[in-house]
C-alpha cells in the first residue's frame, strides 16, 4: 500500500477522502480565510464589508447542519499507512481548526508526520506557541494509540521543551509505543526541526475499566 | 477597575479592544464560519459555491497584508484585570484559531477564565480533545507568567487528566504561581467542570540567560 493511493474500506483500514472532496475543499478554503483574517491590513471599511459577506456565507452553510462534526471509523490494530482524523480538532481533515497534518503509521509501528506552521501559530516572536507544541504532541501520540487498536484517553502528558520550535520550517513529529501494562499504554513522542529535537513528550494513555483490548500489546513495544 | 470597563493605555496595563472593533468583529465572524463549515450538511453543489465565494473574500483580505499577526504590548508586572492576548494562537482576540477566552488577573495573583467549547473541539464522543486541554493549560499559565512581568518560555509541562472534560459546559481555568527560583518560575493550573477538577497541570517556565527580571518574585508565591 502506498501512502497516497486509495485505501479500500473495511476494518483495519482508512477511508478515502476523495469521497468527500467538496467538504475537504471547503475546509481548506476556511483555513486560507483564517490566515487572511489574521494577517489582513485592508482598511476598516473593507473589513466591515467582508465581515458582512462572511456572515452571509455562514448563514448559507447553517441552513442544514449536523449536531456533531463528521466522523469516520478510525484504523484498527495493525493498520499501516496514512491516518486521516475525520473531524479531530488536532489533525482532522474536516475540521478547520485542525493543523493540516496527516500522520503515517510505518511498518516499524511508529507514527510520523511533517507540518509547517505559519504566523497564525506564533507565540514568542518567530516561534511556535508552546501550547501548540503540546497540542501536536498529544495529537500524534493519540493517533498512534488508536492505530494500535487501543481504546484509551490521555492520562498524563509530560513535555520537555529542549529548544525553541521555529515558525515556517518543516516540523517532523514522531511517536512510538514504549510499553503496555494493564490499562496503561506509554507513548514517547518528539518534535524535530532542522534535525534537532525541540520538544520531547511522554504520554500515558489509559483504557477504560473493562475495555476489551483489541490486541494484547503494541506491534513494537 | 472592573473587568469590563475601558483600560487606560500605559505600562502595566492592557490595551482597549474598542480601538480595533472592526478587526475583532471580522475575527468573530471567522470563528462563526469555522463552526458552520465543520457542522454544515448542505448539498455538495452548495458546498462548492460557498467555497468559491469564500476564496473570493480571502482574495479581498489579502490585497493588503502584514507579515505577522497584530500584536499589542502585554501587561507588565503588577497588572490586574483582563488580559487580552492580541494575536496569541491560544487566547488571542485577533486570532481566529484562538479559543474565545479572556483571562482575568485577580488581586490574589491568580489568573482565571471561563470558556465553553463546542463540537469543533470534540475528541472522544462529547468530550474535549485532550490536546486542547493541554493547549488551554499552557495558555493560561503562560498568560499569568507574562502578567507577572516575567519573560520566560515553557520549559516543562506536566498534565494529569483526572476526569473527562465535557463539551458544551462552562470550563473554569485557573493558574497560580507557586515558586520562583533563579530562571525558573513554577505555575500550577487546573481545568474545572461542574465544580470538579478535570485536568491538573504544572508548568516550569524558564527565562533566557541574562534576562532581567522585572520583579524579584511573583505577587503570591
Amino acid at each position: 500500500m502506498t501512502n497516497d493511493g486509495p485505501v479500500p474500506a473495511g476494518p483495519g483500514v482508512d477511508w478515502d477522502p476523495a469521497d468527500h472532496r467538496d467538504r475537504a475543499d471547503l475546509v481548506e478554503a476556511a483555513r486560507r480565510l483564517m490566515s487572511a483574517v489574521a494577517l489582513t491590513d485592508v482598511p476598516p471599511d473593507e473589513l466591515r464589508r467582508v465581515t458582512e459577506q462572511l456572515d452571509r456565507l455562514t448563514g448559507r452553510l447553517t441552513i442544514a447542519t449536523r449536531p456533531r462534526c463528521l466522523r469516520f471509523p478510525l484504523p484498527t490494530a495493525g493498520f499501516q499507512g496514512r491516518v486521516r482524523g475525520s473531524a479531530d480538532p488536532v489533525l482532522g481533515l474536516f475540521n478547520p481548526i485542525a493543523v493540516p497534518l496527516t500522520p503515517t503509521i510505518g511498518a516499524d509501528g511508529t507514527a510520523r508526520g511533517t507540518v509547517t506552521l505559519g504566523p497564525l501559530f506564533e507565540g514568542p516572536p518567530e516561534l511556535v506557541h508552546g501550547g501548540y507544541s503540546a497540542l501536536l504532541m498529544d495529537g500524534i501520540m493519540g493517533t498512534l494509540v488508536r492505530a494500535l487498536g487501543i481504546n484509551a484517553m490521555t492520562g498524563t502528558l509530560t513535555l520537555r521543551y529542549l529548544a525553541p520550535t521555529p515558525l515556517d520550517r518543516p516540523l517532523e513529529l514522531s511517536a512510538r509505543a514504549v510499553s503496555r501494562e494493564g490499562r496503561k499504554t506509554t507513548i514517547e513522542g518528539r518534535i524535530t526541526a532542522d534535525g534537532r529535537p525541540t520538544v520531547l513528550g511522554t504520554g500515558i494513555f489509559v483504557s477504560p475499566t473493562g475495555a476489551t483490548p483489541e490486541r494484547p500489546s503494541p506491534t513494537r513495544p
